[in-house]
């Protein structure tokens, strides 16, 4: 079973989106032991209190060291044996990506520490393993970044997710994205699903499948195919799409 | 007043993020109106499906059309006159960045639809505006990059932030990484602030925090130094600062 702890000053925030969906199913099955824990409790001010302003000046304030290295600590006494991965939020962070994810769901103990609208003092760094940023852009807090991590990584834990849908086919996974798909009716508002998708032609399916998934790759993320290695059928395909899309 | 529309499945995972922290002050504030809606309840069938199987075949099912087209048309005639941006949100669609937020800050009505799990009925494409995906990771459903997006969008919104925060140097607003920052303590387990932070000698401290900006990025995000505008200054630093990490 994985354990995952989330450091945070905003604990409600994880009520709705940690119980339902794949994170609740994977804590149902016994396949995911999850613990908030609010690092304001562990301040040794009689204040409570979690911030203060930087050296040297400069606006805002930043997190202490202290609330977040004795909240880790008691993690530690809890959890002696397992072997812990760290990781800080931080938009100056490693950015998140699939890799990064099926590394995750390796692990045995995940901690994931929670900014909110400041910054950290520096030594918080030296308590973890791990500095990551969800992307290029700007959020309030760390927790909706820690809530993707562990939502990208928890779907990857054998049996948390079903057959079907694990079978299903994931856009950065086979490294070019999904052809249009349509399902019932095959007409609304005068808009309808293509032939060829009807006539139970599994061949000239799969070409129009594959074709498409190119078309649209080409189209928009044309950069993913710099590092694709492609078929002779693919060359041929994309070569047919550039002319169309002249 | 900016409002916000989600289409999802899952209406209790918005529970806790969006009413916690600055969504949850933006709305009191009256600077953001957020509905969320299970288009479930616009299914047109009596069991209330949403899903199908795909026309030619293939593992997993697809979200249908008409629900979300229904649940679009209710918002539409509940706000007439709002000039409506429709977001889906989409593995294949173009990645979500700064930019685009600051973009997302200036409309006047949001609807973002969370699809889970399964695809879309390529149909559902041509009633939005905007395909957006959070990265290039898997998750199981739309509704946590429709929070990300909600909370880097309305961050932005006037008023939202207080002045201390906005004032804050955000490093993908800047260009830079952060440099190193420090608070109270000035010693925490052997760990001390940097002297020169200390000693109240601001020429010399700003030296030091734009050099250790310039480093932090130069190690970790080296592709964001390639379209920064640099100064002589920094030119020189840069320098200095290879040579000191050989």
């Amino acid at each position: 079973m994985m354990r995952i702890d989330v450091l945070t000053l905003f604990p409600r925030m994880f009520e709705g989106p940690m119980g339902e969906s794949i994170i609740g199913k994977a804590r149902e099955k016994g396949l995911l032991e999850m613990n908030v824990s609010n690092f304001r409790d562990f301040s040794d001010n009689k204040h409570q209190t979690v911030d203060d302003y930087p050296y040297g000046g400069g606006a805002g304030m930043l997190l202490k060291v202290q609330p977040i290295y004795d909240n880790i600590k008691a993690i530690e006494q809890e959890t002696p044996t397992t072997k812990k991965r760290v990781i800080l939020l931080d938009p100056a962070g490693k950015p998140f990506n699939q890799a990064m994810a099926e590394e995750f769901s390796q692990e045995e103990h995940l901690v994931f520490i929670c900014g909110h609208y400041e910054g950290y003092d520096e030594r918080i760094r030296s308590l973890v393993t791990d500095e990551v940023s969800l992307g290029d852009y700007v959020l309030t807090g760390g927790e909706l970044g820690a809530m993707v991590m562990i939502d990208a990584t928890v779907r990857l834990l054998p049996d948390v997710l079903g057959n079907t849908i694990s079978a299903q086919t994931d856009s950065h996974s086979t490294g070019l994205l999904e052809h249009p798909q349509y399902t019932r009716p095959a007409s609304f508002n005068d808009m309808d699903v293509p032939a060829v998708l009807m006539n139970g032609n599994h061949k000239l399916i799969e070409e129009w499948q594959l074709k498409e998934s190119l078309r649209r790759t080409y189209l928009r993320r044309p950069d993913m195919l710099e590092t694709f290695a492609l078929t002779d059928q693919m060359k041929k395909m994309l070569k047919e799409i550039e002319a169309e899309e002249k």
